[in-house]
């Protein structure tokens, strides 16, 4: 905000924001460290809270349009607009409270089996969670869903926690949890008719193991294959388009070279 | 802002931030002042329009999907996700006006009562607001809804008002009420089809006087047990896993050990 | 920010923010400016925007819900949630676009005829935006949800737009547009099954004339005197008993005192 | 923030923000840069995630409410607010990741056909997306409402990003994303039962050429006619009547001459 040198063509020849040095997959110091234990605990309780919210709200939806169950109002469940809020808004609420504590990833593998304990036979009768393709889409339908909708969650993740935009733009940081909850809403918005919505393959995992009928395990592949894809990608739009790290090397040789 | 000093670790070695004093639950001295009858009549009011917008809002669902009243259109009504709105809405917009005036708590025991006396027949006819299990829950999934209900809402509160982490990331406190009134969407979606949603035993406790019939009453310790056991495993998660209460000590006594 | 002076009891003792000096009702002065004609189309413009959208969203919704014109599915329109998205997120676009040009009224008396006369056989047939008692609510039912319901965006009005609370709370002019949108969104969701929500004499006369039909005339008065008693209770409760008006007076004269 | 001069009447007499000089349609020097080609990348991706993700939602939704697929449910679908939070959600991410990068103008023409490849069938049955009048509304009407519809946009587009209110009100650059998908939200709540909202020529453009069937070529002028005059009226709105272009000169002229 006080000063900004920025060169021609809107680039930065002067960097005034750092990237953070790239970090490790496990850092053996950090393991003896406290602060290590207290991100795996905020992460194992974001993702319990996470998973019982939307579980219950899908399980809710569900009995409620049940006709054995309905009490004579067909219109009284959220639907799939309430399911894509319950999903959206449960993201947009655990990355605002575990921001700076651990990185909010959300991952569902190790808690899901843990509190379905209290409501097993609501969530066997109307599978609450788990990941299929619905009828009358195909796998590669299934599979494109999956690859795009991880895209858009991990493109505006990039975006929105890029350091070099948050020096640039100020109302980027301010607002980073609110983009990536809407992101997680849309996607639900879109693709919950198609497959039920995966976009993280251990939430897709967790629910296949526990409702573990034919149909799931069948298509989960999936789950597994569309995510990395789609991921995959986004970080290669990030860092090689967008933040252009290959051609980055070249424009300040030319820069470095015109000034001689 | 202007300067940080950030010790290895991730962790603050000189503190940029000052926590409260602890506040005592009655302070003598505030009994006499202005401000403190100020915060009262504060609370009183804001509790008084939340109740009158969410009871309306249940009350209106429940008369237009009655069969006697509606005109033809079954699906007219707001449905569980406009009452789950009108929850989290105006927790939200509550939080934003009476910030630092009063704590905001909107505890509705005392005014409860008051304005219902316009239209008791709706509220009795449709039972706006008062929490009982519903058909086809047990009591132990209807208190595990109310414990981790209430740590949602107490957890986000926590976050979102945390000293330490408002002087670190900046866009804590620009958000504060957003999340908090997310929270209370999100566990009302979720818990809604169960127990109607209480997280404030003080709400569930007016509605249960109101509405007085066997029901709620026979399930009203959920209500109280419930919240009282989740805002206290908040507290202890805040407190003692995410700000690290007793590991803070051991932390600062080591560094100073390794100054020597 | 740079400088916080803080007396005891959480009042300021050295003003570091100005109260506006009050407002004359007509100035003559500014008759003569052109920024006093920009912002009176800035007003005009923004109420035909106003207008336009949620008229339409009511039509569109009771024409689909409309067993004549609906094509198999009851329930393809936006429902009472929808239309309250509708009023509550004009405002908060409306209010967001003309902060600093007008005062952003809304005021539709004058501009409510213009723009139906491209669809008036629609508007009349399903009466989009009239307001009167729907069946089942007696006029002081109605008179308190208009009452409370202006109530409710006056204050949170006065709360957003507080000189003094955007001195000390710095999250408080960021989100100014936000809360006033989401408060006439809750109140839609609440008052619609009753009065079809007024909170503002214009809008409602403005749609009586149109209309022109007998039941919203015989009920007219009460879209007048309950937005009047609910502005009227805000003002008197923002000036008087939050910001404490008299009390104020009384308690400097004894700071005064006491530093003798 | 840190001096602003203000002159009478709320007007700046010394400009303490800077106006972008005009840019020329195509600039040949930008031609060779890879800025240039970045932002087109940007744009591409960032219109074939718009167009995914909205498109589904619309096909879902139609999908579910048709007789031959709908299981028992006829409101599992999310209905026409589903469909305008896709639009207006997808807006705000899309808006908020690509700023800085690309102008974000999400211009369909050239990704639309692209993508479609993969479930033409669905595609076609249910007509996600293309743009038409729907039956029992005139042209009149439908040109009215893409009008409206494309200067609610273009001036919610204005106001959010003008570099004179950035510089004055502080909430202005942080909320950007946010009002323009507001309006967006809105204009879909209010016209997709009239046209199915088309307020983007290349859009509607995309869509008939796909779908390439009677009734939206025969309507197809309505999409680009009506755009057009809205965002020229828009345009003009914003420069000579709010930002007053024409008056300005005039008043600096006085302003001097009265100085002497």
């Amino acid at each position: 905000m006080t000063k900004e040198v920025v060169g021609e063509g809107g680039s930065f020849t002067a960097k005034d924001y750092h990237d953070p040095p790239p970090a490790p997959l496990i850092d053996a110091a950090e393991l003896g460290q406290w602060s290590f234990y207290r991100a795996l605990i905020a992460e194992f309780i974001a993702t319990l809270l996470f998973l019982y919210i939307t579980v219950l709200t899908v399980i809710g939806y569900k009995s409620q349009s049940d006709p054995l169950h309905s009490k004579g109002d067909p219109c009284a469940g959220v639907g799939i607009l309430g399911i894509a809020w319950a999903f959206g808004g449960m993201i947009f609420v655990l990355v605002y409270c575990t921001a700076g504590i651990s990185g909010g990833h959300i991952n569902p593998a190790v808690t899901f089996g843990l509190f379905l304990a209290f409501q097993k036979s609501y969530y066997t009768r109307y599978g609450g969670g788990a990941n299929s393709l619905n009828d009358g889409y195909s796998a590669g339908t299934g599979l494109g869903a999956e690859i795009i909708g991880t895209f858009v969650l991990v493109y505006t993740v990039f975006s929105a926690t890029d350091p070099k935009r948050n020096a640039r733009d100020s109302h980027i940081p301010v607002l980073a949890p609110l983009p990536i909850g809407f992101a997680v809403f849309m996607v639900h918005l879109a693709t919950i008719p198609i497959t039920g919505t995966g976009i993280n393959p251990a939430r897709s995992f967790g629910a296949a193991v526990i409702f573990n009928q034919e149909k799931p395990w069948d298509d989960h592949w999936i789950f597994w294959v569309g995510p990395f894809i789609g991921a995959a990608l986004a970080a290669f739009f990030h860092q090689f388009i967008l933040r252009a790290g290959a051609v980055k090397a070249l424009g300040s040789f030319r820069s470095s070279a015109s000034a001689v």
